[in-house]
Order: C-alpha cells, then sequence, then structure tokens
C-alpha cells in the first residue's frame, strides 16, 4: 500500500445480493459503493447530491476508470478512500482507491471524472470545488 | 398450468448479474422482473409510468406478495404474464406469474396492488383504470 | 407503533443509487435490505448464508409479503427490525419492520418465508432453529 | 459516428427501475448492459459464461473504461455492439459502444480487459480466443 493521504473514507460491509454466481462481488457493484462513498464525502461538506438535483444541478459522471486487483467476498468488509481535486475549467476528478478490512489489502483503485450541469449543460464547479476546499490544478 | 388468461406477456432472458452466490436469480430481482412487465404493459395502452411522474402523479406499489416456486438460472427464458382488476376506488391490482420458456414450468406467482398518488396522496385511478379498460370490482 | 419487542435490528443508510426515477427507493431494494438484515441476523449466531451454501445447503425463500407504508428517500437513515420462528416442520418464518431514524415512522412490514434445502429439496431446519434459538410453532 | 464495423450486437430497452433520481440510467447499471453484452457475445459463439464457472474456470474483469456521452432514460431503445480482440498473452480485451435507437446517438464507449483464471490465477485465453475467432495482437 502506498502511503497516499486520502481526504475521506467510509466503511462497508459486502451484502451477500452483491455477490453473482462466481461468488464474489459484481464489478458493477463496485460502481455502486464508489458512488456512495462519493455522495457522503460530499455530504460531509455540506453539499447534498440529491438536494442539488431539486434545485436543478445535477452532477454527472463522464468518466470511470476502474482497475480490480482483487474480489471482495460475502462478509467481507472494506473501507472506499477518496482524493478530490478539479481538473481543468469545468472538471472534478476523484481519485478513490477500495481496500479490504483488516488486512488493507488492495481491491481496487479508480480515476472518476464528473461535471456540474444544469439543463444538461456544464457549468463552473467552482462555488462546490470552494466547498470541497480544491485547488485548481 | 391453470388456464387463466392473461391480458399481457413480456419475454426476458435471464442476466447473469441477475444471479447470486447460489447460481439462482436473486428474490429482489423477480420485483424489478414483475415492475417492468407492469410497466411496459401501461406503456401498450398508452400510459407511461415516468410520463405520469413528470405530470406529477405517481403509481405507487403498496403491497407485494410473492410466491416463489422454483428458481430461475444463467441463460434460462422466462415469460411475465399479468391480468389487472380494480379493488375498491382507489386501488389497482396486478396478479402476475412468471413462466420458464419453453417448458411452461410455473417460476413465481404475485400479486402487487398499487395507488396512484399526487404529492403523496391517493387520487381516483379511474382515468387511468379506463384506458387500461379495467372494469370496478 | 406497537410495542413489539425484536429478536435483531440493523441500522442502514439510504444510498443515492437505490433511488429511481420517483426519488424514492425502488421497491425492490427494499427484497435488499430485508435480506441482509437476515443474514446479518444468521451471522450473529453463527450461521453463514455463504457457508451453507458452500456446504450444499441453501437457505431459500418461498413467500414475501410486504406492505409498503412510507418511501424511503436519499439521506434517511432506517432501521430493519425482525423477528425468526418456526413455522411447521420446515418453515422458517421472519417477522421485519422497517422504521425510519430518528422519527420511528414505519416504512414497511414484511413476512419473509423460508426453508433449507439440499440439492433443491427441503431439508429440517432444526439445527439451524435450534441456533437461532427458535420453538416450535 | 466513426464507420468501426462490430463483430456482435444485442438490442436493449431501458427499464424504468435502472433509472435514478435523477430520472436517468444510473451508472452502474451501464456495466450490466456491458456485461450482458459480453455474455451474450459469449454464448453465440458457443461459451457460456456460468457454465466456464462450474467448470472452475472464472472470466474475470481486470479494468474497465467508460466514457459516459450522453444519458439513457425511461423508454429509451438502445444496442450494445462490440468486439473482442486478443491483447498479449492473457488478455483479451473488449470494445463496446452503446447507441440510441434508432437515432445512433453514442451513449457511451468502454474498454474492458479481462483475463482466464481458475483458483484465482491466470490461464491461457487461447482456447477461448480460438472458438471466438481471435487472433493475437
Amino acid at each position: 500500500m502506498t502511503e497516499i493521504s486520502f481526504s475521506f473514507s467510509l466503511e462497508f460491509t459486502v451484502r451477500d445480493y452483491e455477490c453473482d454466481l462466481q461468488g464474489v462481488v459484481n464489478n458493477a457493484n463496485y460502481q455502486h459503493y464508489l458512488e456512495h462513498a462519493r455522495h457522503e464525502f460530499l455530504l460531509s461538506k455540506g453539499i447534498s447530491f440529491s438536494g442539488l438535483h431539486e434545485e436543478g444541478i445535477d452532477l454527472i459522471v463522464t468518466k470511470v476508470e476502474i482497475d480490480y486487483k482483487y474480489p471482495l467476498r460475502s462478509r467481507d468488509r472494506f473501507v472506499v478512500r477518496l482524493n478530490a481535486e478539479r481538473s481543468g475549467n469545468v472538471r472534478l476528478l476523484f481519485l478513490q482507491e477500495i481496500y479490504r478490512i483488516p488486512d488493507e489489502k488492495l481491491i481496487a483503485g479508480a480515476r472518476v471524472t464528473g461535471v456540474a450541469t444544469r439543463n444538461g449543460r456544464p457549468v463552473s464547479p467552482s462555488a462546490i470545488a470552494e466547498r470541497l476546499g480544491l485547488k485548481q490544478i
């Protein structure tokens, strides 16, 4: 495990219905874990994904890259850690890693790019980025 | 198989991600199948579940009863058949059965009760029931 | 709220991906919550759903009845409470209720019937029932 | 739309439960669509994902990259198209694109890398690749 410092982390337990016929968590469910961790991170900064939607602003994912290193199984506990940064004028970039608990085995690494939109058009995420304490890079 | 006559049917193929670690379709996914068949039935009568939501009317399920008779597995094909009726002043009742294809093995039977709501309060489903060709019982 | 005493409870937070286009938790996801609570209850008694499967014994649901009283939404916290009992020679019956936190609003009530099977045939659940501390009724 | 020639395609209809509170298909569900198209492609070549699992061989995804271009909504029909190739000695690479029907709007593009494993260790996918008609590149 590289010694990255993460700004947010959230613990989960695998639920049996998340496993597929191979007996491991289905690949798509990692996106669920990653999404839930991002939304809880936003909430921890006072930003509600569903609240923004009700105000007409939608945070949407434009690109996802996930490296699957090792599968999660029934009864596993794990933590999703994340860092967020700005990328250019309109994009937010989330670097997320999933580690099994308690042995810290790296399960998956992900880069998730998102934008804020209003009526389907990108808008500046500056207000959001500021609340998240992100500087542009 | 009892010789019930159904007013609508929709064919599906099991998708592998719908199976869980027991190697069979997870129980919750039958509700997905039942819901999708109901919504396609409504569409076949010119009623859009999502369109109604945009107009401020939500069709919601108030009660589900499902008897699981035999499991579906990877590669199975099946058909969801349904009948709809009115039940009292405000309720719609859907009787749905799932049969494996091509051997017509009964997989599950369900009774699903729903109501129409506006702003969270039940409204008369008469306009919908009429379009569905239902008589009150 | 009737003053039933429950033998197990598990807290959850709604995850945004569990909500559908109506902005509320999709009906099928309540089955996921109910299932996860049952499996954690079993684990709390030393019985692993996935471990049993690996030993050739499958706990399967034969009947589900759910009354949906009030919808869960994004950011809601809730608790699933349950009681288990034996029903006849081969069935286990789970009575489960979902309450929103912290206002204890009743969200849904469920009766879930299950059996233990080996190679697709029901076997006596006595060993399991004993570990769960259930008496026959 | 670039004029790529695809070796397999599969049509779908959006199911309402696949949409989330933003009223569009949730990001994770695109992985479900992509997976189901891959498995049906394999089946069209006589290879069963679940059958391989029962024989002790698991096809697993090691990397997913998805570009989300435009969202799918309730009632949309779409097609998933794919090409497969070998990549090095052990990897299979699936290039997949999702287009809305009938206007051929590009919805998403994906690169999915997989390997064949036995007891968790990569094995040569040559037998599979041959049946799929893939040459090494």
